[in-house]
């Protein structure tokens, strides 16, 4: 891979020994020195656990049966769930009125900022143009948060299991993660004693994830207002990533942390991919709640400084923005929302049913988390063998929770269309029922 | 601004303290410890010195006088330049097909960069898709390809005159640049030897950029092989930022690093934004030539991690990419060129006979260069005096060059309309006329 040097770069070389100094000084003018590019520490240190996990598995589906992928957390994929006709038509609106190819403000316009702050405004958490910067997707979003709140030492605590790209930013840029557990048989609420442990002189931030990948879990305002109560004790800011903000059932409320802190600072992250159906386009958000001024100027000058670096959103997406939020008909939501929901009580009931899996009922976003019972089943060492012989056997892509620091459990996503997700739940049974071992006390004690 | 604290936090206090310190314990339980939020050291490090300037100028025009803006690089502005309408309905098409709204691969799609790869391929430089990563405007691709070479405390050689953004990148990286002088006497070449001075055991990467933003200058065949000599010798990788790539002057060759280098590996930095005239649209990417193998995968591998982090350009772009390179008449292309050649030379022949000002004629992308010959401004201190006064009295604009790290210049943009650019230089002429003292040696002696 190297290229051939014709004489080694002597920068070692004693400086004392002038003969042989003097030779090589004169050759080292005239040749090279080696080539020896490395990649940076932070680009080695950028890393995806569900890239790092998937890669490494035998992915060979069986081929009698057709596959059927519920890991992927795109909504668009099976073209199910198309983004609405006003979307699609504001986003050409805005291209046909020729206003939208130049630099918008490193922020955005001006204009989308305030029509991102009138949507999200409410009485209890106002906002103004000001308070929202426009970024390339959410995850600009979450990354612009974390870079300005954070530096290289400092740690932040992230939910677990929890989405991995928290984890993949901090780290690149030297922070530390540490991982508060959400409890499963609580539908996914923090372990608020866990959490408050965690917390050290270091600790520049809290990432709440609301509504949740990879739990579709929906916190209640009670639990909400516990969260923010360790905040303002420990006072540590919180990054409220609400991606799936309002993406809730019927029945269930969904409320942003922002609307229910009266001190506790919060950046707020969400965008268009997740609500709107189009996480290619790449419009993500930080809404800036600094009731008390704890922020103050410098945290919002910090975070107008980091969006110069590479700017934010496309234009034609900033100029659509306002038809999008406004114009969108109710229906649109509904839709998807009651799609989402019927699918998810389909995956649920079924697999309750599955000796040796505990599925957690959802209350919003497009997952479903299921436990393996893992000693009912011998055969796999954990839920990455488990969920790669459900390919080879079956067919059936699941994303092992291990790629969400949560060993044991597999990510469904609920987005596909409905007969997949019948066709795939009755595959996972037959899986299921296939490898299933009683736990007797006998077959235990054989086992050792 | 800050929280008012009820009891101090005591992390302080003596351990041995047994009272003391239970009751303190106690309390500090209770109590909060004091918001104190301060911006990251990355954010306070993230300095845009265009920003940094202009804000310090007193900017009131002339209310006698329309605002003319010289300043800005944005192609758009003015209406006079717009994209063609096959670009704009590649756009539409892409909404259209309703196959772009998923996430795309963190690289862009692959049928996008096998495009943009056949787009720029030539038998001295060949691209296959792998070479090419997809990215948020061109912005993007210079900050994934400054970061995946350069650690903290390494060094990059960066032009002077030079764009603000590769010193605005690196700095918030904590790496060190290092400025190499470019000679506006020779039409903005390399001063090579200086350049290859500043060369030391740290130097990752030395970044060139042709055509020039700010000078407009276009390299010869003959002065690229030389710096690819300097970078080979001393085995140092290329940023090639070629964002005006093509957009040369009729009579005049671009010719891209990458096609003369038989050995240096560069990452060549381009996108849709000057050329196809919508900078807005986010649209960028790396050329990845590395003839050698001296990148190797890890270089790439690196640059793959690094796109994982906020993904890239907004897909409908990305769906339109093929159409929009592939479908654009020519005559596009040349109606732009043409334009910027024919206002440049109205520009030049203008200010070439204003007393004191010095331009220097550009051969290609969209900005002229002018010197400034303050000991016959001697009311000024510097360039950024002279320009401000020139919109106080003249309501022109003009970018003074210090926020290109070179005082005693200014920018002119001349994607402005013919008529704007030839009032705009009678308006310039007016002002140097009435600021111009002759430097006769007397009127020096009275000086001192």
């Amino acid at each position: 891979r190297m290229q051939k040097q014709i004489l080694p770069y002597l920068k070692e070389m004693p400086i004392g020994n002038t003969v042989k100094g003097s030779v090589y000084k004169s050759k080292q003018k005239s040749h090279r020195r080696r080539w020896n590019i490395r990649p940076s520490e932070m680009s080695i240190n950028t890393l995806n656990p569900i890239r790092a996990i998937v890669d490494g598995m035998k992915l060979t589906p069986n081929p009698e049966k057709a596959m059927i992928a519920l890991s992927i957390g795109d909504p668009t994929v099976f073209g199910n769930l198309p983004t609405d006709e006003k979307v699609s038509q504001a986003l050409k609106d805005a291209i046909d009125s020729h206003k939208y190819n130049g630099y918008a403000p490193s922020v955005g316009y001006q204009k989308s900022r305030d029509v991102v702050a009138n949507f999200y405004s409410c009485p209890e958490a106002p906002l103004e143009a000001e308070d929202v910067v426009l970024t390339s997707g959410c995850s600009q979003a979450i990354d612009l948060a974390i870079t300005v709140l954070c530096n290289p030492g400092d740690n932040i605590l992230i939910p677990c299991p929890g989405f991995s790209l928290y984890k993949t930013l901090a780290v690149s840029l030297g922070i530390q993660v540490k991982l508060y557990n959400l409890l499963p048989e609580k539908s996914w609420e923090i372990d608020l004693q866990h959490m408050e442990s965690l917390i050290d002189d270091r600790t520049t931030c809290l990432i709440i994830n609301n509504p949740s990948n990879p739990c579709g879990s929906v916190y209640s305002k009670e639990h909400l207002k516990n969260v923010l109560s360790v905040a303002s004790k420990n006072c540590i800011p919180i990054l409220a990533d609400e991606i799936y903000g309002d993406m809730v059932f019927p029945g269930c409320k969904y409320q942003s942390m922002a609307s229910l802190s009266s001190d506790v600072p919060i950046l707020a992250c969400g965008g268009l991919a997740k609500r709107w159906l189009v996480p290619g386009w790449r419009m993500g958000w930080i809404l800036i709640h600094d009731r008390n001024q704890i922020f103050g100027k410098e945290i919002h000058q910090g975070l107008v400084k980091l969006s110069q670096r590479i700017l934010g959103a496309c234009t034609i997406v900033q100029g659509a923005i306002e038809s999008i939020l406004n114009d969108t008909p109710q229906e649109f939501y509904y839709r998807t929302i009651s799609f989402l929901k019927s699918n998810s009580e389909i995956c649920f009931s079924e697999l309750s049913t599955v000796p040796g899996l505990t599925p957690v009922l959802p209350a919003g976003a497009m997952y479903l988390m299921v436990g393996i019972e893992m000693e009912h089943f011998p055969e796999f060492q954990n839920d990455v063998q488990f969920t790669e012989r459900l390919v080879t056997e079956q067919s059936v892509f699941c994303l092992p929770a291990t790629a969400f620091e949560y060993p044991n459990y597999f990510r469904i996503v609920v987005t596909v269309p409905e007969e997949m997700m019948v066709e795939a739940c009755a595959r996972i049974r037959e899986f299921c029922q296939r490898h299933y071992r009683p736990c007797s006390q006998d077959s235990n004690e054989l086992d050792q």
